[in-house]
């Protein structure tokens, strides 16, 4: 891998309705120019081109909607197609972190996180946390960073009638925040040139 | 055990600041005069009387704030006390269900619910999920029964500056309504007199 | 639902390559006369006359193997395509127990075992805990009932080169045991006739 | 923290019977020169002197028991008391490991491993998993390195009645093995002198 100017973060994502794919842009935004978006078709497919950017990234950042309390089938069937690199050790050392939208507070997001972090480990990976404090006072608001309490990645919230544009601003910053945390973690592990 | 008119429903819990034992109250009004409140002390421990009446119970219902993302530590002293039971069966086909407290929406509330699953699975019982849908559209408030939307248990959020007395009504209702819940499923599963 | 002479139990599966089903199959005769296997093929798709026997089901065993720590995509695809029921809350204090197939010892098996477990929990559903002590001392062998010392559900090892035929006798009695297990609580649990 | 010549890596860890101990000296050797035992003790205390140790080290590898499915109350124990320290956001960016023992190949050692990577979160941590293939043919033995297969940290089987000096030599060699892997990710994280 050639050595860039930034740090190269996929963040690969599934998004049923359009919410995870707009959380995924800001994790984007988040990590800066070496970032860039893969996205899982509604058959949980890839091209080409989007497996080679995940085998060239320094960092991978999982995205997956929580269905019926798990990451969504089409991001598991990803999961599943990588074990030919898992096999090989390919996707070693590498880092990683992930998230997670669903309707509710909790919906048991948490169980996705432990799914991605295990697939993180099952590569032989790094994981980093979301490393945002939570905004947990009686004042706090969906406006504020962490306002749900992850740890393990960042937690979103898309209530079950909200429209795509109406993702909570403190969500889409925790985002943002989270991949800037990643992209920096891959600056500081990344070889000497 | 003999049969009386009621099954017996043991609450079994660690409070730190009292919003847990609260919401253990509840857990027991619920659950009808056969609900017995089975507090753990500060230093972990229960008195013999307390243990007779987890052995005499139909169902346990186990109930810990989640500190550092996981039950706290008194709550897990019971729970490691209880390896002599493991060991002899003695609470093989017992109902098991549980409730977690922290500031957070989330707060890792999860981690708790499935160590407390694991708990139950590991002593060989039945385990009687939330049974609420959650609420999780715009307009949801946590005057709504499962707000948070947890499903394995009942999820509680009290914000880290919110008082005993102000724990939200939808979180207590959630609490009574799966104790009545679990005594359902103890009264349906009690063998014939 | 007609009351008949013996609860029916729908053993949910999905095997990539013969193991899972034939652990399925050693359920379904533990389960009795009332089993029946529900195959999930390679495309994650059940049939029309599937759904209708997991929707007549008493009890529902999920299997599945873990593949990078989690269930099939497959199996998950099935499980997203049960929102509708879900939401509907039809299978609402259905009976739930869960297998799983890897390669290692454990292998994230319990990742899967808790996916299942919350997928069930979603359901509002009841979990049946695997309830067969584990074989751990030095002379435990294989041949053992629960030799991987499982408690969630049913653990299955089989080596990674290890054909269909070559599964231990082990696992394939306690995958006996616990569909029989299973059949005697969705028995206890039928409404009256 | 001065530069030294190694990173500074804690292995803080309960140990109920000796097993784990003796597990926690493996992956200090592992670690290297700047590898240091923290011991809870049978109250789940340490000394202030430990507290020092932890807050110094560049890594610390939790260790525990897996206790009816859970880490040991002890280990528990100093977790909760950590919540001064994750308030203040000491322990943030921190490199954590985890091991755990049980007699089970499985024995729900997996939630273990789940809580300490959560409690990992918590403090914003990095986790580094294991790393190490696993070893799951047909002739594999508890002499290999991984025989358990775990992915998240290091799984350890001392059956129910093996003495410490019984411990498979597999699991004390994956130990030293992923107790070197931590160190070297602690060298790459170091900040430069």
């Amino acid at each position: 891998m050639t050595q860039s100017s930034e740090p190269s973060i996929a963040v690969l994502f599934h998004s049923g309705y359009g919410h995870t794919a707009a959380v995924a842009q800001h994790v984007a935004n988040g990590a800066g120019a070496g970032a860039r978006l893969v996205t899982i078709d509604a058959e949980g497919n890839l091209t080409d081109e989007d497996w080679q950017a995940l085998d060239a990234a320094d960092a991978i950042v999982f995205g997956a909607p929580t269905y019926m309390g798990n990451v969504s089938w089409q991001f598991k069937k990803v999961a599943d197609a990588t074990s030919g690199r898992w096999m090989a050790g390919a996707w070693k050392d590498k880092i990683f972190g992930g998230f997670t939208n669903s309707a509710s507070p909790s919906g048991d997001k948490q169980v996705s996180l432990i799914a991605m972090q295990t697939l993180a480990s099952q590569h032989g990976g790094i994981w980093i946390s979301l490393g945002i404090p939570p905004a947990n006072q009686k004042a706090s608001s969906h406006d504020d960073l962490n306002h749900l309490g992850g740890s393990v990645g960042a937690m979103i919230r898309s209530p079950a009638d909200a429209a795509v544009e109406e993702i909570f601003t403190g969500d889409l910053a925790t985002a943002e925040t989270y991949g800037r945390r990643i992209a920096d973690f891959a600056e500081r592990l990344r070889p000497a040139a």
